[in-house]
Parts: structure tokens; C-alpha cells; sequence
């Protein structure tokens, strides 16, 4: 008896079979789409809303590993990490395309694994999948995902509006997403050792979550709707919070001050970086990938917010003069450092 | 004395040195742009008008060789690529985002040649470059290209508009982009066999542009409005006429007599394929890259456009019935095949 599921090679359907066969069951949701795939371009009808436009590019080896990155998740965050762009404009994403080059190596199945995530990212944001392109590569896999959104030009948030006595806030908690992964490097490079040996992942689900399966903050969103917050800035956490102060300073020209003991962090989070042999500050500070919004307020807007535990303060803005600075617990101050993505370093 | 230009490795000026030296000097030129590079996602106001979405993925050693491939071409001919789609639905293009993923080989001088390219295909077409994602690759280079451009929605043109006792018409000439590219082969050959060897390129400009620098027909679409001639259906010649014609007639539920003997191809197209030894109209039909615009008229709109030398009418839609035939120079009918891509059959 064999219980492998049929590999079907992309050969045997070909290009246009292929499309098809990812393609054929979608179902348009949003009135703004007059035409998805099937032409040379899509067509959208936003009426007086502005046009809000976001894209990445995700590649094999450098991004993710597919040693333990199982291509449903894969094919979900790749959708994640640009709608947590648009959210981060305070706008609604309306819809994407996804175009993937592959190698050889990827059946027709593995391919529609892929999809199957990143079709439930659609359905669990309301958004429609409208094109994209399909071809190959000579080794790996390669995604890029574009995100279409739309706001009223007066709810739009950019980098550039956070001023001095302005508080400075985050969603949720941070450095989750890199205990995650250095949880699953490490179980990997066991596993390459002794592949009889099973993974230790247990008791650390939300860390392995935040890492394979995160979320973007379309519920913050709907939040500052709800409360009649505006934020004064805003940008989302992809490189790490110090990298996404830096960003949100500079443009606004104006400096901070972070409070190390308001950073907030997971239990597993600690525990995790306990493990390692590290500050869990730092993966708070230079992780990433956790996908959080990090945002300023005016002070009458932050008293709005204070009584939701899901919004910390984190710090405080001041005058450019004053540098971009992490308070350490015991009051000293530390200037930060923009790490951006090193890939480009190695 | 070292005439060699300096080559600076990316890591010594790291990711967002990089991304600020490539897109320090760009000037928006359309007002629908309110908010290009530099926030985490684009911000665009398209009054009351359509959107127009295209996304293309090109990967190295499939979609071009750098062995023969100036990097400044190819960022040109990566633009061109998308603005073709935007044409092909009687739209104009605003903007356009890059994404690039690059392996450690290229320089900061490499990425500053490419964007050359891609800079010179905006301003010859008006477009700003608002955003994208440069990040590094295992191996080789991927570029993703996006645009965004405008329609009324009474202008827009898809597939599947086609009517029978529709004229058949294309742009241009057909077949010069994969005569060009089998001339870049044969004298790579020659060049990988001997580099002393200087490549034999003389003569054969026209199908060597065409390869290298193809243009988007945004006069054709200006040649519509002045003509008050809206097409029936359109798309744009990527794939070889075939395979277009095909995607045309399925779309639009009709069949199609192309006649052999009206296809255009100009002379260098047919010298090269005479000394390839292949018939020249295998090349207009399978050979794609053209970018030409193949589209549908009604018998009035036909008459407007008779006189114009840049157009050409190849042939007439049928019922869907009668099939997609090549009606042949002797008047035997051959159903026309589709090949698309052969790259994931490969």
C-alpha cells in the first residue's frame, strides 16, 4: 500500500495548467475588484479612496528554510508580511498578487501546498488574490507578494508625523519571532546530526507560532478606528524595533527615548533567550520579523489607549537633538543601533 | 593606471545605504503619486479613475544570461515588460516598483547599471519608481517588477471582447526578439569555444534591439485615442503570436483565421532565420519578447486605422466553431498550437 500523495511534475500539466489549476476556485470578495487573473492586468475601482501599495520578495536559503518551514505557513506569512505593510499606513488591504519562480525540484502539489496558505491568508483578511506571475529558476524557490490597500487620504499614517512629547507605543510583544527561529535552527542542526532524534518544541507553541504562522495587526487597525485614534506615525516591525525607531526618528526628524523595562516580552520569549544564552532585549531589539506595529500617539490620543493591555508605551518622543536612545533599567542612556537585514552583509 | 571602475561590495555600504543611493535622486512626475520610496508601502490618488495592476518575475538563466545581457538593458527591458501589460489594457502607466534579490557577485556599481536602465525606461514613459525590496539571493539575480497605471473604465480593453467579423491586427513586426536572441546565442557559442573571437553583430541592429531594448507601444495606444478607435480585445506579444491569439480566442469564446502570408516580419528577421536554417514565421509564431500589441477591431474602427503602415491586419475572428486555424500561403487551414512558456516543462 502506499500512502504517499501523487507528485504530479509541472511538466506533465505545464505553465497555463498550472495557473489554472491554483487559480480556478477563487471567488472575487471585494467590490473594489473589477477584473483578477486572467488578462494582461488587473483592474480595480477604488473610487475617491487613495491607492495604498506594498511589495516584498522572499528567497530560499536567506528568508526561510524549508527544512522545517512547511510551504502552507510558508505561503501564509509570505502574504503576513505585506499585508502588516499596508495596516502599518493604517489602511485595509484589498488585494494581492503572487508571483513565484521554481525549481525543479517543486511538484505540482507542493505548489498548491504553497497556495493553500496563501489562500487562507486571503480568507482570513479579506482579500482577493487578482494575478501574478509563474515561471521557474535554476535552483530554489523565490516569492514576491504585492499588496493593494485603500484608505481616505485623511486616515493615512506615514513615518514622518511623530513630533516631541509625543508618546511612543507597540502592539503586542516583541522578539517572539527570533526565539522561534533559533528554537527551530537549533532542532534542525540536531536533526542533521541524528535524524532519529525527535524535535524538544514543547511548551513553546506561541514562540514557534510568532516564528511560522504569525498575524498582522488588522485588529489594531479596526482599534484606532473604534477608539477615533489617530496615530502620529507608523511603521511595522519586520527588521526589529531598534532598526524601526531609527526609521520612524529619522524620518520625522525628531530623537527618543526607550525604556528597556516597558519592551514588552513573551514569558516563552524569555525562556527561550534564557536557553540560548542571551539578552532577550536583543532579540526584542534586532530580531524581526515579529510584525507588530510600532506607533506614535499624541498625548491626548494615548490616554485613549492605556487601558488596553494589548498597547504598551514603550517610550517617548523628544527633540532631534537628543539622539535616538535605549534607558537602560538602571537610567543610563544607550544609543541605539540600526541593524537592518545583515543578508546583504554576509 | 587602472582604468577599471571601482567596484564597492554591498556589505560596506549595507542595505539601506544601498536603496538610499539608488533612489536618491528620484523626482515624482505624476500627481496621482503622493507618497513614493521611503514609508512602508506606496500611497497613490487616482481621482476617479481605474487601476491598472501588472507584475512580472525574471530570474537569471532563464529569463536572461548576463554573459550577453548589458545590466543596463536589462533593467530597461524588466520596465518594458510591465508597462506592455499596462498598454495592453489601453491604459497608461504612473508608477512602477523594483525588487531585486541579489547574490553576493554584484557590486554596487552592478545594482547602479541596472537601475540606469530602469531609470531611462521611466522617464522615456513618464513613470515614477515608488518603492520596492532589494535583498540578496544564494545564487544569481531575480528581479520583480510592478506597475500601476490608469484607466476610465469605459476605455479599458481585455480579453475577451473579440466578436466574430472582427479584424485581426497587430503593432509592428513580429519574430525580431527571437531572431536577435539566436543571434546572441551562436555568437556566445563561438565566444565560450574561442574569446579572441569578436561576436559577428554587424548587420542585424534591428533584431539585436529588439532582443536587448524592445519598447512598449504606448504610441500605439495614443494612436488610438487620436483615432477614436477602441479595440474589440487586446493583449500584448510575450509569449509569440500563437500562443496570444489563443489566450484572445478562448477568452473570448470566438475562433480566428490568421492569414501566413500578412504576418509582418522585418528583412534582418528573416535573413537570421534563413541562416538558423528555421522558417521565419516559427519565430513570430513561438518566439515571443516582442511586445508587440495584437488586438481586435470592428470593420468600422478597421477602416480608421488602414492607412497607418504600423499596423497590420493579420487575419479575422471567427465562431468559436471553426477553431484557431493558420490559414497557410497555399489556403490549407493548420490549427495554430500554443507553446507558452517551455521553461517549467523543461
Amino acid at each position: 500500500m502506499n500512502n504517499e500523495r501523487k507528485q504530479t511534475r509541472i511538466a506533465e500539466i505545464g505553465e497555463f495548467g498550472l495557473i489554472e489549476r491554483l487559480t480556478q476556485h477563487i471567488q472575487l470578495k471585494n467590490k473594489s475588484t473589477l477584473k483578477g487573473v486572467g488578462d494582461d492586468a488587473a483592474v480595480m475601482d477604488y473610487g475617491n479612496k487613495c491607492v495604498v501599495f506594498s511589495t516584498d520578495l522572499l528567497t530560499e536559503g536567506i528568508h526561510f528554510n524549508l527544512m522545517y518551514v512547511p510551504l502552507k505557513h510558508l505561503g501564509y506569512k509570505a502574504v503576513i508580511v505585506n499585508l502588516s505593510d499596508i495596516f502599518a499606513m493604517n489602511a485595509l488591504p484589498r488585494q494581492i498578487t503572487v508571483n513565484l519562480a521554481l525549481s525543479g525540484k517543486f511538484s505540482v502539489e507542493a505548489v498548491e501546498e504553497l497556495y493553500s496558505g496563501i489562500y487562507l491568508a486571503c480568507e482570513n483578511y479579506g482579500v482577493d488574490l487578482i494575478g501574478g506571475d509563474t515561471t521557474s529558476s535554476l535552483t530554489g524557490l523565490t516569492i514576491s507578494i504585492s499588496a493593494l490597500g485603500e484608505a481616505d487620504e485623511k486616515d493615512l499614517v506615514y513615518r514622518s508625523g511623530a513630533r516631541p512629547g509625543d508618546v511612543l507605543c507597540v502592539s503586542g510583544d516583541l522578539g517572539g519571532a527570533y526565539a522561534g527561529l533559533q528554537l527551530l535552527e537549533r532542532e534542525n542542526e540536531v536533526f542533521k546530526v541524528n535524524p532519529e532524534m525527535q524535535p524538544q518544541l514543547e511548551g513553546y507553541d506561541y514562540i514557534l507560532q510568532r516564528q511560522l504562522k504569525p498575524e498582522a495587526r488588522l485588529d489594531v487597525v479596526n482599534a484606532f478606528e473604534k477608539l477615533q485614534v489617530k496615530p502620529t506615525s507608523m511603521i511595522d516591525i519586520s527588521d526589529g524595533l531598534s532598526s524601526e525607531i531609527m526609521h520612524l526618528c529619522k524620518n520625522s526628524k525628531v530623537g527618543c527615548r526607550l525604556f528597556e523595562e516597558k519592551v514588552p516580552m513573551d514569558n516563552q520569549t524569555k525562556q527561550m533567550a534564557g536557553e540560548l544564552n542571551i539578552n532577550p532585549l536583543v532579540a526584542a531589539l534586532n530580531g524581526g520579523e515579529d510584525y507588530e506595529l510600532l506607533f506614535t500617539l499624541s498625548p491626548e490620543d494615548a490616554e485613549k489607549i492605556k487601558n488596553d493591555p494589548d498597547f504598551t508605551v514603550i517610550g517617548e518622543i523628544t527633540e532631534a537633538s537628543e539622539g535616538t536612545n535605549l534607558i537602560a533599567t538602571g537610567g543610563s542612556a544607550i544609543p541605539l543601533q540600526a541593524q537592518g537585514w545583515k543578508h546583504l552583509e554576509d
